[in-house]
């Protein structure tokens, strides 16, 4: 039994909010847990310069926390005038994530960028951002279909992220901050619907990890990202 | 009759939710309508260099929008590494308005810095950012007083604020983005409990406005924050 | 009776020397008592992008000052890497402003920009800024017509500016350096040709004012503006 | 067999030269094949603010890429003013790979930095400065041990790296330029010399990869790391 | 005879203003010709971090230009965020220039910033800020004796500065913006009282310059400095 | 006799590596003494905005140093966010030396980009970059003629670079890292070919320089760089 009463495979309870906001043409908020994330999509005609007249479309992310979302106060971004490199880790990670659920070429020339915004953190905000990314996604495809510039959708495929890890000697899903601070590997995992993988990040925080550990967290994820997913499922069919 | 079925000096509908993320020793999600504002307080031990050993405390105040909380997208302040003019100019009056109504010296040396981060805008930004950063504050002024830290309040009263302007030559309170943006004249006018002001700023877009327009947008704001103060003491005091 | 021997309505004297350097179109240097503001007005052919192929103009103003205009000296804002929040909520100000003063339809497609440098600091630097600049722009709008690319002016009307205050308990015009830093208040207030206000930003520094107080300020803007108008037509008017 | 002529488990030529420069105290020129990266451990006396007064050292790294180390010339990160997002995860990955294969405690206050600067690229750019920064690092280390500064060597193991991915369906180790713009999946794998994982990072670049996929990259990894393991001794050993 | 009826050797009138701003402990206004800048010399207590507790002071400088002191507006730097290479150039020589005039020692721990300012430019800026600066720091060393500070002027001796180039195959010295943009070759010289050298920086534009080009340079730089010391002479001793 | 062995007259060995890396069109590792230096020149299509239409070609170059090319560890620029004002100074001496040696009508819409990045510095890196520089010019040029787009070479005539000082009252040449910490002048001297000057640059360290001191110096510049020249014709020959 963890410290927060979930068994090892155990993923925290998982909501996603579709039309949080009202501008945006995909606006979820996900919350696993007490991690809450504000995660929109926002099309625009037009792609960057370095896709022009390909016939192409593309997808990017940005990534932020507020200050305050944290046990103590961070320093906002903005303020500092950079983003730090663990933000452009993770805005990277999430939009090349994204990007590999679309067939961009069936998006046409379309730029839709994801912001998401965490207003509360807990541990697995990234994996969060890019679960919630994927919905707002979905809502700013059918907006598109909606408006009738596109006809198909151009999804591939749902995709959803975890986060596993070694705990305490002990391979364990969906950490959250306290169980992170204190893992000795930490691993985000993203998974497409049909079971394969998107994006595996494993860091030995402290020892090292072997083979059979990497294999045991990797049958987690599989496991809570299935649970995601279906999550997804669910919030994007309740209209 | 306005547009949107308000009178002249009808303000849009207050809510004022307490304790709305967790880490935050005051947070407060407050809506003007569709405007949506998340203001936290977060205290912090000391104060900066320049008032270093001078027994008395600082407010200050940090303003942000995620990029999606307008009509399109606007570009990510910490992404193009700095913050706008605008954005500037409301941190200044936020921090300014707050710390006129906190005895800085019985505040002794805390350091409380207000977040106020807009998740969805339609019009009056600043004006909700103040009256809802002014819960926030109050209630991170008691979390120093839970812990022993300050025995009585150094908030000497409650400010808030509301917009008037001048939209097809008749003085109104409180305009959304629509008026906004076709309004001849806007004012930001932060007050005191005591029905005293603590800013005024008043900006013909087009037409100059005269001394007899000027006291009547006054008039209406002063309605308008009364108002305002009634709703932040209801929200403080419904444990 | 004021520690510098002016009476409370009475403005410091103003010196408004025009063709202060060689190049600019119109260059102003402008002294409100010890305050010396160098302002100049640059005419460039064609528009900002967000402006192009509307048939507009555009006016638009920076500020700066020398790092040893203060008593002590400032670090300059070229080597820090960034404008203050103060200096880009002035030239926001002296922009929008002179903007007012125009009609920007008639201008057509060219952008004036005003420079406002302040050489010598001793209270109300922006007031000056704004006072000095519309003669700049003046001369600027002259040059134009003399080139045969303008036929009308598009200048609407003059526009000055003074900053007023509570001092002390009482109302006072045009502060110095040593009134400003013992305000209670501290307001500035561009005003038109016709008395009506194109902009009115009031502060309280330390306490809260009242109704009539801002009342009794705006009276004495009044007043000081249309000497200061005066001032400008005498200093256009001497060639 | 592969359009270089590599079999699929095959790495590139590994050639490692200590001493490359003169002033760093571990500076070695580390050739993956074409790739050729200058790895310096530069030692400096005291840790960052965030560790102080706990006993305890700290390694950090930074990476850059000369401008035309590339087919095609990349702007100097120095003249744009920042790093790319790019940069500073490699930079992250480095620091924190190294920092795994030493006991911080044990090395006492002193700060090692690495410098990993590319001055041909021709991919595994991040793995071949892996590489080469442990041979550095532990002529760091070892000059430290030469001055009685330490006595005995705070590396617990040694550190390599090797990228793996799909290329036409086919896992294969230590990708080329070439293979890595054709692959469909490319995976960066850090491990330490007792065969255990210290970073995992696997991108889908086009299609998802599959349990199976990741396992015979994995396999592929061990071998080709083991075998940098022994070039790193070699070079080491051999004064 | 040059177009503007001047000899080769001869510079354009020189005036140099002292107290031309209030605030400074040394402010001169210089002008050559048509070249006018402001000089400050600014005194602090206390020297950079990079000396302390050597018991020396420290002379440092900066420049800059007004956007409209040239012939078509140049952005603002402050603006723009950074300084060109050329201010950052012109500063450092101007510091240099005045550290070599000064015993540092003698001066003990104070630090003395030069603001060097150009209203106007037309050829010349940074040779006359180099001439006004070393009355500025004679006034502001004049300021530290006046009050004690100092018993010993650490003045070693004046210097000053000309620029000299080839125009039309001929050496001119002091040239001009139009002979400037013109010039073959230009050089900028810096000279103490006593006929050395300090700085002497030579550019061939167009075509490059022989031994006796330079050597005839040279010479008309001596003349032209020894003028300009002599003005400055008088100047200091005219109060 | 230097302290070095070397005479007076004697510059250090030079070494001329062409082909250095694999991807520019020119690429040069210069060696003088222990100071070294990759240079490169990159050719690309085109023209900057300023230059567009008017069928000239350009040069530029940019230079930095490895941070730990010194003998304690510099911070990376990159890093830091900003080029300092001596790379700034470097950078543009090497790019105009360069533009001197070029007919730019001859080189028709192309742009050459000179890096110059030290691995290793003991003095003289930036002499040693123009003489690197040329060579990889040279090359670049022949890569556009191999090509045909260019017939013949716009090079007008090799141009290369020393460094001259006074160390212990005594005029030197190529003065390595402790000589030039110790000199009273140090001077960086670029000539051509035919035995004029395009850039000189003498500055005193401590005592002023006397006209006789420069030009023995200048005698000793003179003498380096026609050695210097052969040793680029001798690389720039032997294929």
């Amino acid at each position: 039994m963890r410290s927060n009463g979930r068994t090892a495979a155990q993923a925290r309870p998982v909501t996603i909010t579709r039309n949080f906001t009202a501008h945006a043409e995909g606006s979820v908020l996900i919350e696993f847990g007490n991690t809450k994330v504000i995660c929109t999509a926002s099309v625009e005609d037009g792609v960057p310069r370095f896709l022009r007249g390909q016939g192409q479309g593309w997808i990017t992310a940005e990534y932020g926390m507020l200050p305050r979302a944290t046990h103590t106060r961070n320093g906002r971004e903005a303020a500092r005038g950079k983003q730090s490199g663990r933000t452009q880790e993770i805005q990277r990670l999430i939009g090349r994530s994204l990007r590999t659920a679309v067939d961009l070429k069936a998006l046409g020339e379309f730029t839709i960028t994801i912001d998401c915004d965490v207003i509360q953190a807990d541990g697995g905000t990234r994996t969060a951002s890019i679960t919630g990314a994927c919905v707002a996604l979905m809502d700013a495809i059918d907006s598109l279909k909606a408006k009738g510039k596109l006809k198909v959708s151009p999804l591939k495929q749902q995709i959803a992220a975890v986060s596993v890890g070694i705990v305490d000697g002990k391979p364990v899903c969906d950490l959250d901050y306290n169980e992170d601070s204190n893992a000795e590997t930490d691993m985000n995992v993203v998974m497409a619907e049909d079971g394969r993988f998107i994006e595996v990040q494993g860091t030995a925080e402290g020892e090292p990890f072997s083979f059979d550990e990497m294999n045991a967290m990797m049958a987690l994820a599989k496991e809570g990202i299935e649970q995601l997913i279906a999550a997804q499922k669910a919030a994007y069919n309740d209209n």
